[in-house]
This record gives structure tokens, sequence and C-alpha cells, in this order.
């Protein structure tokens, strides 16, 4: 089942994709006020099949689509994690023991064909296509044979970045990876039951129809479970908690010229099971 | 005022140290959720002169201290930011032109009196005694004139690191800043109009009575307007978000050889005009 997150005639609410169209559950279920509740509840399954039973309240352009889960208290992101795009660094390093993370704010993420802001203060703003982790339960110290057991669905986030802020901290890309609706995140999660998490996957980036990355899970030099392994041996992961898995080589920065986006661009991220995520880059007016 | 979240027989609520102990707020304003709520409402004014006027319903004894906003949208940490303390890193490197951020979430952070735990992964916890700006509206692009429009009020954190998981990975700190209760932070918010925000303050830690750290912020590379500046200048505050704002040199792991934390210690870190945040080191049991 896909499980979603939108604006329509004026209230947030949340819902499942079936029938056609979008039914409304948060209408249905006013003990939920999100859907990272129901997550938590663990009420997917139910939730599920009632959609099924139901019919859509509205189709799919009557919506406005925000993020699947838009008030997650973590959204954690992986750093170079595709085998070949390590090598892209082209600065000797041997492959990396650890994932590098950093986190993102929730604002930093806009929703489904909403407009990726490009902000006055840069002009090399980037994409990155990448699969992502939605938790399930709140777990801490979990094992990689368990690691499919705390995740509830997937679904696809562009992990805009402005490449010149990432570099202004000594140790850290924060400033580069925050900036207000420089990503996105959607359009809907796609369950565990409906798409097996840890089986493969294929991301592809599309700027304006051209292919720009395009590589499959099977490149992670840290695969779902050892993220999940590796993050909870640290942290402790709740409900709704947002796990972004890196991004295939082929972002703008590594072209020569590098290729950034501008005023129009459209960017599609598509993977395999999920579906497309799809923003046009808008300038921010400050 | 000082404004603080606490549990009381067994229930969590907020309240002010008026009159010889706490007046617990939220039981007077059942409409009111929690102290960030009342931040986001601009209630801090009339909720502390009805405090003054109030009786004490609890002695701070009889209180469990949690963060004085446990729950912030974000929780964003400069790094290196004494002058003194950037030389210590003795890399040659020149005064960097930005601060240097990262993220914790909330789980990485306990409350006054709480212990932090020494988790089995490391033994390398450290200590770094922190001021803290508790963001008192939702702003961007604000300016260094204006920063002090957008501070609720000071706090002081213990932001507690792991060492050896800092350096995992290859260009961010996250691991090692986000193990589970391994910082602190509290033990209460003085407002802005009982402390300056944009003063000059002193910090001070002591580990077992010994002083460790003692610096000021008229050291500061990065003074508290120019974060302000800065982190605006890319995401968007909320009200009750967290910033803390770097550390003194003096931190264990500048000592040679590195003077780590270990089974109960006791870290105490004073900051001028608000109190001393304790905590006392404790094994997690896994």
């Amino acid at each position: 089942m896909k499980f979603l997150t939108f604006d329509a005639n004026g209230q947030t609410s949340f819902g499942a994709v079936a029938n056609g169209g979008v039914v409304d559950l948060g209408r249905r279920h006013e003990d939920l006020p999100d859907l990272r509740q129901a997550i938590r509840e663990d009420r997917l399954g139910t939730l599920a099949t009632e959609a099924k039973a139901a019919d859509a309240d509205y189709t799919l352009d009557d919506i406005i689509f925000l993020p699947p889960v838009p008030n997650p208290e973590k959204i954690m992101c992986v750093g170079v994690n595709y085998a070949n795009r390590n090598a892209e660094y082209k600065d000797g390093s041997d492959l990396p023991k650890y994932p590098s993370l950093f986190m993102r704010s929730r604002e930093s993420l806009t929703g489904h064909l909403q407009p990726i802001l490009d902000p006055p203060e840069s002009d090399q703003l980037d994409y990155e296509g990448e699969i992502v982790m939605i938790i399930g339960k709140e777990c801490r110290r979990v094992s990689q044979a368990d690691a499919h057991t705390v995740v509830a669905g997937l679904t696809i986030m562009n992990e805009g970045s402005l490449r010149d802020y990432i570099r202004h901290g000594k140790f850290n890309v924060t400033p580069g990876k925050n900036f207000e609706s420089s990503g996105s995140v959607g359009p809907w999660m796609v369950t565990a039951e409906e798409l097996d998490p840890m089986g493969e996957h294929q991301v592809t980036t599309h700027v304006n129809g051209e292919k720009r990355q395009n590589d499959t899970t099977e490149s992670l030099m840290f695969p779902f479970r050892r993220i999940i392994e590796y993050l909870t041996s640290f942290c402790r992961l709740k409900p709704g908690d947002v796990i972004a898995t890196g991004t295939p080589n082929g972002a703008g920065a590594r072209f020569d010229p590098p290729k950034y986006l501008t005023n129009g661009d459209i960017v599609e991220v598509t993977v395999s099971g999920i579906g497309t995520l799809k923003n046009t880059v808008q300038p921010e007016t400050s």
C-alpha cells in the first residue's frame, strides 16, 4: 500500500492511494493526527485494508503533496554510499569503514510537485536522487538480521544540496544540506508489505528529461541492513524517522563544467517499485 | 524568569522557578501542551507575571528535570568556536570564515541531574560545556542587528561526545554527537528579559570538582549575533529550536593523556547568570 500526506480543501490529512485516487484516512480517524502516529500505533495494516474497501475521496490531481511523514523527529542522511561515487572523489582514499552521516531539518524538504527553491545566496543548487527508509518502530541496537523488522516502508528523496555551502564548515556539510525547501521527499511511502525494503532497488535521476544518475542498491558500500545496524549502535530510531541512503554518481557537481540547477529545471527521481518524485526549480525571492 | 520542563508525580509539565520552588504552569494552562507552545504563542511574559504571584507547587528536589524544551524541531550545534580552541587543533589552519555546524537529536540529550550514559561501544566519552540559545520566534534571514529579537532565552548544555565515533565519518561528526543520553541540557531557560543573551557570559566546566574549561563569550570567533545571521541565511528557525554555541578549550580529549569520562564522574557546567548543569556519568547497560 502507498501512504501519503497531503493538503486538500485547505486541510492537511493523510491517506492511501487506492481505487483510482486518494482515500482520506485522516478524516476517517479523528484519533489519528498524522501518518507518524499511525505508524507509531502499528495501524498501517488495518488502514490499508480499510482503504482498499473505500471509495477514493480525491484524484491525485486534487491534492497538494506534502512529505509522506512531514514531522519526523530525525532525518538522517548517508553521504557517499555508492562505491563508484567514492571513486568519483578521486582523492585516493580507500573505501570507508563507516557510513558518513549528517542530518537535515524538516523545512529543508518539500513535497512532490512543489517547487524546489534556488536561494539567492548560492548558484550551486544540485540534485541527489536517493532511496529513503521510513522507520516503523522505536528501536536501538538492531542487528543486520533484524533490520527489516524496523522499516515501515520506502520513499524517494531529492537530497538537494548547495555545493558551496557544503564546504563552508571545517568538519560538516550541514549548511549546504539545510537550505529551506532545497530538496524534496515523496510522493508516498510504499509499505514493506508491498515492496521488500531489503530487496534490490534501482534509482534514476533525470533533469529536463536527460538521465544523470542510474544505479542499484547492489552498488551500496553500506547496504540498508548495515545502515540500520550502525545508526542504532548510537541512536534510538523512532517511528516516522527518515533515513536517506545516499546518492549514486552523476550529481551536477561531478560534471566538467558542473551542471547546477537553475530556474525552471525539472528534476525527476525514479525508484523501481515506488514511482517518481518530480519537482521544478524556482528562484527564491528573499 | 527561569522556565523549565519537569516530571512530578509521574506527570510531565512545565513551569517557572519562583517563590522558593517551582510553579507548575502546565497544570494551570491545559491549552498549553508544553513550553515550546508557550514560546510559540509569545506567552512567556504573562506566564512570568502569573508565576511571580503564585505559590510554588514543588521544591526543586521534588521534580525530575527534563531538557527545558524537550521537543525542539532542531538542535543545531556550532563546532570549534573559541579562538584559542581553534589554535588547540594545531593544524596550522587560519581562523575559519564560517561556523562549523552539526545537528543533534533530542534523545542525545538528557536533563539536569539525570545520568549521562557511557555506552559500551566506546571508551572516549567527553564533556563540552556550552551556552545555548533557545529561539523565540520563527525567522529567516535575520541581520546581526536584529538577532536579539529572535532569542527567547539562554540555557546550558553539556554537549557530550564520543571522540572515536566523531572521526568515523569522512566529512561529519554526527555519530559521535548523537549517542543516546550522551549529553545534557538545562536546568532551565533564563529569559532574555532577565539575562541579555547578547551580553558577555562566562562558561566554566568542572569534572569531580577540578576546573577543566573556563572562558567567556569575548573569545568567540562567531558571536551569538553572527551565529543567528548565518543559520538563518539558509534555514528557518522555529520557536523552541536549540542552538549550542560551541565549547571553550579544555575538553578531555585535549589532555595528554586524554581525560575521558568514566563511571561516577560528576560534570558541572556553570554559566554566569544561569546556574549550573550537573550530571553524573553512568555506564549504559545495553
